[in-house]
């Protein structure tokens, strides 16, 4: 028996992989993330025992999977996106080997290259990006971003969790020599229904923020200038005429 | 009727998404790239058109497309990967748009991502990597990569199409400053069933590729050193001791 850590991709159900959903279909026991669409959580066994990750810490969870893990249960731990891209998902499968209990890695669509495509952003492009980095915006800790080393990088850069502190992001990137009209954009809830896109320029992530619900992701670099010809749709947010 | 860049995953077609296979099993026209998975081709009706993209160029792609869908038919343009990472989706997209044909973007798990994950190496974990850069190794013009921007970004570096100058790649990276000593890996056909992986140090690149199939990635940075204990399995090639 073996505990799946399991990637349930950006939030639309339909972009989960078919291993994925097999795996949900088959399991004992589902652990899941709070932002795993419930379609997906209802596709497991009437007879599954239902877990939220919800209220607990990460040790608590590696406990839980660890200890139906040694049940011998077939346990699926769905994550949000992927579980080896911003998922932690890297301590759940240590905890586990430590534990004894076997593993199984299902990779999943990680939000942070699928939501900007979703947007019509393609985070790299001939001519505009040939590299991509994927950061925090506020690290483990709560500590700043290293804004040298994302300026440094040169290429499409997204930053995940920098919603409610767009504007210092903006700051902190133009601090580090990024030029401030350098092309940015703000998607919130990518891939659902709702999904809205504001575009601009770095130095107005803090208005693109304004009044966007979250989970959002930030995108800045050329390759967002593209959204309007791939989409066919005007997403820029004029400067003081946000919608709050 | 519509134009679907759709994204097949890393090669295991279980690693297909739900909606990417709905998508593949309507379609009229399929136009397919030369890695993806034969099992996925043959989930196309048995009427629809099957279209390698084998020895065609970019532009010849692009004008296929747009002639397939000014006909009004449903075509897939089933890409390896993401069509938005590193998968020249967005060049195809824009030559729909400017020839009035409607696109879908379905996204993909991105090798970049996922393949490193199938080796046991989450691209971030805690206190080893709060961000992740992926690159081409040679870029469009077969060029050499940035090494001083790679290093800059300071978070784990996945490099692509980079095999058969690894060697090279380790002269770079450490010429820019990056620590001989980091840990690296070279993983050849990742999620098919002949994956195969080998471990060392930066410095020893050019040996851990040896005899080793494309595709391949390489990943360099502290958190290949957690594939041992992700994986249980120890995948150290030996200096010297080399299969070729």
């Amino acid at each position: 028996m073996t505990v799946h850590l399991v990637g349930a991709g950006p939030g639309d159900p339909e972009l989960v992989t078919v291993r994925a959903l097999a795996r949900i279909r088959a399991c004992d026991v589902l652990v899941y993330d709070t932002l795993v669409d419930s379609r997906l959580i209802a596709e497991a066994p009437s007879k599954a025992l239902l877990v939220s990750r919800h209220g607990r810490d990460q040790d608590d969870v590696n406990d839980l999977l660890v200890r139906y893990g040694a049940l011998g249960l077939d346990v699926v731990r769905l994550k949000g996106g992927d579980p080896f891209v911003f998922g932690r998902g890297g301590e759940e499968a240590l905890a586990l080997r430590e534990a004894g209990v076997e593993v199984e890695i299902v990779p999943g669509l990680s939000s942070v290259a699928a939501v900007p495509g979703a947007a019509g952003i393609p985070v790299t492009h001939r001519g505009r990006a040939d590299r991509v980095t994927f950061a925090t915006a506020r690290d483990e800790d709560g500590a700043e971003p290293d804004y040298d080393a994302l300026v440094a990088a040169g290429g499409t850069l997204v930053l995940f969790m920098g919603l409610a502190r767009a504007e210092r992001i903006a700051e902190g990137l133009i601090g580090a020599g990024l030029d401030p009209s350098t092309p940015a954009a703000i998607i919130s809830r990518g891939t659902l229904p709702d999904q809205r896109t504001a575009i601009g320029r770095v130095d107005e992530l803090g208005v693109l923020a304004e009044g966007m619900p979250t989970p959002a992701l930030i995108v800045v670099g050329d390759v967002v200038d593209l959204a309007e010809g791939i989409t066919g749709v005007r997403q820029t947010v004029m400067l003081g005429a946000s919608s709050r």
